[in-house]
């Protein structure tokens, strides 16, 4: 199995790398796009962010190898739907999504007897829409895979190697066990980030102004994941509910600890985690998953 | 008043970004500098981070206008303590503590009669020590100044010169506001980022491994301010515990309530208050708090 041609259904910042990344890192593929917003669609034209910007999903998908759904999880059921009846056979239909059980039961749904094979590739920034996309989002990040059971192995090998062709590299994983992952190192950073913003925002005793002012203290960096799209974020937040509220209660439970060991001046408890954590960190720097510069290379 | 000669005790992060900031920007500024620890004293040499490095806190302040505390908020009272007798009797005694009430009763218990005016440049990355300094950490950055009820005018304005100097802009606040706003601006965001990377690591069906490996979904942006310096965040907890107190207490209010939309679905709640969130990230940057670039400019 080879990938000549790619559909790209919703052209945001995934799509929009995606289709940027082939151009510039896998130029034999054809890539074709449709966006359910016309306003999307023209800047993703003027853009080129795929060769071709067709007016329906059911046209975009025509004579594709290869089918990758980018739009939220919540509306992957009726993006599939849509291309249900033109999808050619032997094509394969992923998904960049940041849930995978919910979306390997909507994509089975929708397309019974397609090959299936959801996908995660765990890159971003914070902005959304078609002009925030660029070629090299994808390049050392990690892309998972979470073939159904039985899923053909060719399928999986020939999605690998497409990612691979984009920079990332691959894991295979249980659409389960990802989505408690995703839930520790994804979504629930984001949700307490929104939180946290959502606070400042709301005191009464300290005003908008001085958050902004004094943000350089640590609260800047949340502000940046809280200005992530909210559609998407709703919607993993939806669709990953179990595993969110899991681990949200682990959190909840560490946080009320540390509450009682600040209350009650027991300053090792504090000062043994504070040192724990920096492993991690540096963990991920010998890793390669972010900057090692100071405040992550941040102009000062 | 003017400043001839500052002195600087503690010549880790801020201090030695004070004694190269001199250097660079106000080089008719003599500095001399301490550090309790040996090793420190010796690399702050080798940098030249202050003119003179002396072999006691006594020795430094000696003929100082200006004498900075550069030390964990809870080893200000003993390094007040350790100039106690020989500081000059009009030189201006400062800090750079991020809890303003406990600096202020520990410094005037310590030094009675002395010039003090409590200060906190809100600057700094995840990085700690005598290396770690560089001398445009406060440019534009805000210095926030508590003085006391009925402090000399004439010394607060030279010591807010002397940061204007350096590149800060100023403010002037009540030391318990000043408390109640670095709660939520620095202190309570810095707990939250301990306590998740410090639930990440304590999970035992996700490996932290895994967590490293899937930290580009946002888990990353965390473990920055968590490899911060546990002595003195240890210290800020212990020493702003009622701000911090309350400021939590808030937090976990709303997070109760996020937690409650998603069980019950509802994700009009959701979806208003991530789209309110951006208006404080586009607030930061029209402000020049932080780097507009996508991702903080990380290197993609």
């Amino acid at each position: 199995m080879s990938i000549e041609k790619v559909a790209i259904i919703g052209l945001g910042l995934l799509g929009g790398s995606i289709g940027l990344a082939v151009k510039a890192r896998a130029p034999g593929i054809t890539t074709s796009g449709f966006d359910a917003d016309p306003a999307v669609r023209a800047k993703a034209t003027e853009r080129g962010l795929t060769d071709n910007v067709h007016e329906s999903a059911a046209d975009a998908v025509r004579d594709a190898d290869l089918v990758i759904l980018c739009v939220p999880v919540g509306a992957m059921r009726e993006a599939a739907a849509e291309i249900a009846d033109v999808l050619p056979p032997r094509a394969i239909v992923s998904d960049v999504g940041s849930s995978k059980q919910s979306v390997a039961e909507d994509l089975a749904a929708a397309l019974p007897g397609a090959i299936v094979i959801p996908a995660h590739p765990v890159a971003g920034t914070e902005q959304s829409g078609p002009e925030a996309g660029f070629a090299t989002l994808f390049v050392n990040r990690w892309c998972i895979l979470t073939p159904p059971a039985g899923a053909d192995e060719a399928a999986v090998e020939t999605l690998a190697e497409f990612w691979r062709k984009l920079g990332a590299r691959i894991e295979i994983m249980d659409p389960q066990h990802h989505d408690l992952v995703l839930a520790v190192t994804s979504h629930i950073p984001h949700l307490i980030a929104y939180t946290i913003v959502g606070t400042a925002s709301d005191l009464e005793e300290v005003t908008q102004g001085e958050v902004i002012k004094y943000s350089a203290g640590g609260f800047r960096d949340f502000t940046r994941i809280a200005a992530s799209d909210p559609t998407m974020w709703r919607d993993v937040f939806l669709h990953n509910k179990v595993a969110v509220l899991e681990m949200l209660g682990r959190f909840t439970e560490d946080l009320t600890a540390l509450q009682r060991a600040i209350r009650s001046g027991d300053g090792d408890t504090l000062h043994e985690l504070f040192s724990r954590t920096r492993a991690i960190r540096r963990g991920i720097i010998q890793e390669g998953q972010d900057d090692p510069s100071p405040d992550f290379g941040r102009g000062h």
